[in-house]
């Protein structure tokens, strides 16, 4: 998907919101575990009834991948799924991969071409060589990890070098002349609001993906203060709190009635802000 | 597989090899095509012909996730069939995860658990509570990305910080916080040789984890002049070099033959520091 469409289509639903498919069989209802493909089940589910809503969806793979051969099919039934019924959704397969050339390669068109995912997570920590192969896919998106929603983000993340730069400016200024804004987007968490300020005077054109709204305490308000542009620019996931609303037979109305209201939260600061 | 059984294949074998199992449906030779799961043929056939010289397997996840749930199956089969057919062999996950916690977790119990490996690969850059789900399981270990055997690794590891401490020692310090040298290793490329002793300063007991050795270029002589320890402390990668060294029928025993050189080799350097 190019960065035009995923625009019109953010003016057109009036949201900006992503929801994580973090699919786990210990979480959903528990009548959907006599189904044949229970994830698959559940996610379909979840789809249909947020779709509305939102403008993207993300699989964790870690949910997928602790199902073996079968976390694969469904993985891939549910992108399917979603290009099938739902098409112009944004589809991110949050993965966070990277490594030597030749890897990194495969993984690229593992995700880009096989599973025909919109866009990967991708770690910066190895460099320029590592993230490349994944930028030659016409269309397919970057999203590399710059400032995270954890606490684990403090340990390097936040570490100046002797100009005084952080290594998540770094991360964004540097990756700059590996991709760009029609290639690339870049992780954010919402727990670091006060930052987006200082993400966005390195970045102020490219699109960010936000975790950490919801069940890990991100408030919407300041990342649309800090973080909006004139396209958006903002990619907001909710996982935990979308898809596990209600564990009983109304969970995907109650997902889809929790998606609705954060979509609401979302045309407030659009319209706020003169992109609606 | 606790550190110190770890040792003892290695005087037993005399040798620290590990084979790379980067297994390539375009690089595997042409008659293995027709088999079931080719994949897992090929790497049936090189475990066999490689086991006695080398003491660690190491599966590349993206050679495997490329063929999807096939992909899986196979993994778990050339798992299954080590542990069963040449037990005592370390078998790493070479898959470079690390996520926010509870993601973290599910892959924990994915490669720990499920695929049942001795040790997986962890990229840092999301800091300690990325890493330390990886750590809660009793004789499995993180392998750490430090400073790797790519060119980008110049790109964020050599950053100095305003103290001069280069990233990729900073990673090494902090992370001793969350781990120990018996459940933590660290991935230090071996193009790298000059900057094994800046890790060994840091790290002077922790296994290291060596790529780079043959197709990349790196020395096999340097890496152990720098990197060794008095518990060897080295697990050198070879990949391509040693698993796509002949395209014909002949594939294994010339895959033997070349495991058997590169153990000589390290036969040798165990003997001139005296450690067998």
């Amino acid at each position: 998907m190019y960065k035009k469409e995923l625009f019109e289509n953010i003016k057109r639903k009036k949201s900006f919101l992503c929801v994580g498919l973090d699919t786990d069989l210990k979480k959903i209802p528990p009548h959907l575990l006599k189904e044949d493909d229970p994830v698959f089940a559940f996610n379909k589910a979840i789809i249909d009834a947020t779709a509305d809503h939102c403008i993207a969806y993300k699989p964790n793979l870690a949910f997928y991948e602790c199902l073996s051969a079968q976390g694969w099919l469904s993985l891939k039934k549910t992108v399917g799924y979603i290009k099938t019924n739902h098409p112009g959704q944004f589809i991110i397969a949050d993965a966070k991969r990277g490594d030597i050339g030749n890897t990194s390669l495969m993984y690229a068109r593992t995700f880009y071409k096989d599973i025909d995912v919109d866009a990967l997570t991708v770690a910066p920590y190895m460099g320029e060589d590592s993230v490349t192969p994944f930028l030659s896919y016409d269309g397919k998106w970057v999203i590399l990890l710059a400032l995270t929603s954890n606490k684990g983000a403090y340990d390097f993340q936040m570490t100046e070098d002797i100009h005084g730069e952080r290594l998540f400016e770094k991360t964004l200024r540097i990756s700059q002349n590996w991709g760009n804004d029609e290639n690339m987007m870049y992780v954010v968490g919402a727990t670091q609001a006060q930052l987006f300020e200082a993400v966005r005077r390195i970045v102020p054109n490219h699109f960010l993906l936000v975790p950490g709204v919801g069940a890990q305490g991100g408030s919407l308000e300041e990342v649309c203060r800090y973080g909006m542009n004139d396209m958006c620019g903002l990619i907001v996931n909710s996982s935990r709190a979308i898809i596990y609303t209600d564990p009983t037979e109304q969970f995907a109305v109650k997902a889809g009635e929790a998606a609705a209201c954060v979509q609401k939260e979302m045309e407030y600061f659009l319209s706020d802000s003169g992109i609606i």
